[in-house]
């Protein structure tokens, strides 16, 4: 099912002499760039009719489980934006039926057998990747076949905090009062649960990136319901652990240990506790301007983001002024200000947005996104 | 209808000399205080017994309506709890049917009548408040003489730039795509519609300052859905304009202007922006310590916050705790952290949780925090 038509690798600028590694990868590790790397949180998504098309004849959870299915919709924006990355097309919730607990998606996630007590979370499994979720690992192999090197493939898990947050939810919350009642009521339960989904996720992730996955990404959607203390109790150990165990699988045959890159939302008063993770990269959402992050957090970081996805939903004249203002935020120093700059490239930024693509957006304003990248990051300096 | 027994004025401490002021109003000019005061955010609500017995003979929108209603509910948390301020029972949608947007609370708020273009905003109007909402003003005479200067009475409305959320998005969101494509696609439109708002909010805020309120205050609740430069356009002006309006009124009879107070939720990334806003205090959700918040505002404004209203729901020993936590943050210098002080009152304090009281919460928990505030923070230095 996938094609073969992928597009080719960057061109290196010529005078520089990048290293062999894909740009997306050496922006992860703040080496040299000749443009800034792009690629599009949720890129496989309903936005694109080819997405929707495939969609129609089979459901969320089947496109997730089918290797061939999900590697078709994982190169599907690969081949119509010429983004810098892939990212495995799965769900942060695909380990839970491995633990127990089904999930259906009726499209929101519904988990069937919340966590409710110290019961519920002793009866939870922790299995081997290799064995719950198979199809996934087998997924990565696909992907990376048909990629060819074109691009990098991220791997991607929720982190350990928000994955205990679905289970004892049952799915999304707006307080939070089911989870946060027992993190702050029965702490020992809560800690014994997220040891378990750290346990899950280290697998999870390490197998992928055993399987090809060449960039390991947490998710952790939830952690902006925290406040900086509870973040540090709760979440940072756990994400930090499943960092631990990936980076502990030494190198990628192709050289390079994987970059690990961590999203929280909604964490722009504790960025500098995000920052301990143990990620080479930084996602942030669009609440914090990139020059006031870099400010707080100094150089010894990557950065990756942050336009608001609803930018996309504006005119294209819209979307590339707000493409250059990062890029010019971006290139602010430590202590300076972005204000005057022009566009360009600047190591340790990877471009996206700052949370997933919104159903709704016209494809074609994702592909002027990607196409302004890639233009005002490599405008030449006077 | 309410009853006349509201505590009496806290008593100073001995040897100090503080201003005839109450505690609350002090501590919001960041004057001397003998400790620091505290209030809830949504403490008429329904974790209270005596506000669902009253509720369940009475809908919220006719609850809103009836001075002597309105009365009633804002008086229960003073009475029962001991909080230093009372706040007007209403709700931040109250203007709109004077707009010409009819709302229903099913119970979640449903507005009739969504704002799509350019045509239904010209169509709104911006009645006086006087003419639109006399009910609430009445409200605001009633509640002052039951108060007796007990304690101060907070008048409070929504920011322009979240009533406008409201009024395109038709009621809450996830992504706020059709307020935000209005923002991104039709400039010129969302200014429009966020100037009727000001001119509404300025006439219904400082109709309830002429009407007794003590001090004023702005929910601009989907402030933190915005980027920093977002704020500043979009939301940051029109609070400022609906500030500036109360503050033109002159001093209360009572001596003193009413203090202007600012809550924006998950504005941690933008929180110098926020301080532009022309308020004395900044209210701040937990997602950022009050330590932080104070290194990178200065001295010049209070700070409101900031407990995690789900620490509620943990153990009266945890609850005790944070709050301990909360007045060591706030006491901590510019320079300094917050480790290792003791608790006790600083200047420009006023404790409240980061967001609303949960409807789950229990009664008695709430009693723990406002007694846990009123001790930890006299303690007398060593």
């Amino acid at each position: 099912m996938p094609e073969a038509t992928v597009p080719a690798p960057s061109p290196a600028r010529p005078g520089s002499t990048p290293s062999r590694a894909p740009l997306f990868l050496r922006a992860c590790r703040r080496e040299a760039v000749e443009r800034t790397p792009v690629w599009i949180m949720r890129q496989a998504g309903r936005y694109l009719p080819e997405y929707q098309a495939l969609r129609a004849k089979h459901d969320f959870l089947t496109s997730c489980r089918t290797p061939e299915l999900a590697c078709e919709l994982t190169l599907q924006p690969v081949r119509r934006l010429g983004v810098d990355a892939a990212i495995l097309f799965s769900d942060i919730l695909i380990p839970l039926p491995g633990m127990g607990v089904p999930v259906e998606f009726r499209p929101a996630p519904v988990i069937l057998g919340v966590v409710k007590g110290r019961a519920d979370v002793v009866a939870l499994r922790t299995p081997d990747a290799k064995e719950a979720t198979p199809f996934v690992l087998d997924a990565v192999r696909l992907i990376r076949r048909e990629l060819g090197g074109a691009v990098p493939l991220i791997g991607f898990a929720g982190a350990p905090f928000t994955m205990a947050a679905y289970l004892v939810e049952g799915g999304g919350s707006k307080s939070f009062a089911a989870w946060k009642g027992l993190l702050f009521s029965d702490p020992a339960t809560a800690h014994l649960l997220l040891e378990k989904c750290a346990a899950v996720v280290a697998s999870y992730l390490g197998e992928q990136v055993k399987a090809g996955a060449q960039a390991a990404m947490l998710f952790d959607t939830w952690a902006g319901i925290l406040s900086p203390a509870d973040f540090r109790t709760f979440a940072l150990p756990y994400a930090r652990r499943v960092f631990e165990a990936v980076a502990s699988l030494g190198p990628a045959p192709e050289g390079g240990p994987p970059p690990r890159l961590y999203y929280g939302g909604e964490t722009g008063g504790f960025l500098e506790s995000c920052a301990e993770v143990g990620a080479d990269v930084l996602g942030l959402d669009w609440r914090i301007g990139l020059d006031a992050a870099r400010r707080r957090l100094g150089p010894g970081i990557a950065l990756q983001g942050n336009l608001d996805p609803a930018v996309l939903l504006g005119p294209p004249a819209l979307i590339r002024a707000r493409t250059a203002a990062i890029l010019r935020e971006a290139r602010s120093k430590e202590e300076g200000s972005g204000e005057g700059e022009r566009p360009g490239s600047s190591p340790g930024h990877v471009f996206n947005l700052g949370h997933g693509i919104l159903p709704v957006t016209p494809a074609d304003h994702a592909q002027v996104l990607v196409d302004a990248v890639r233009e005002l990051s490599t405008r030449s300096a006077p």
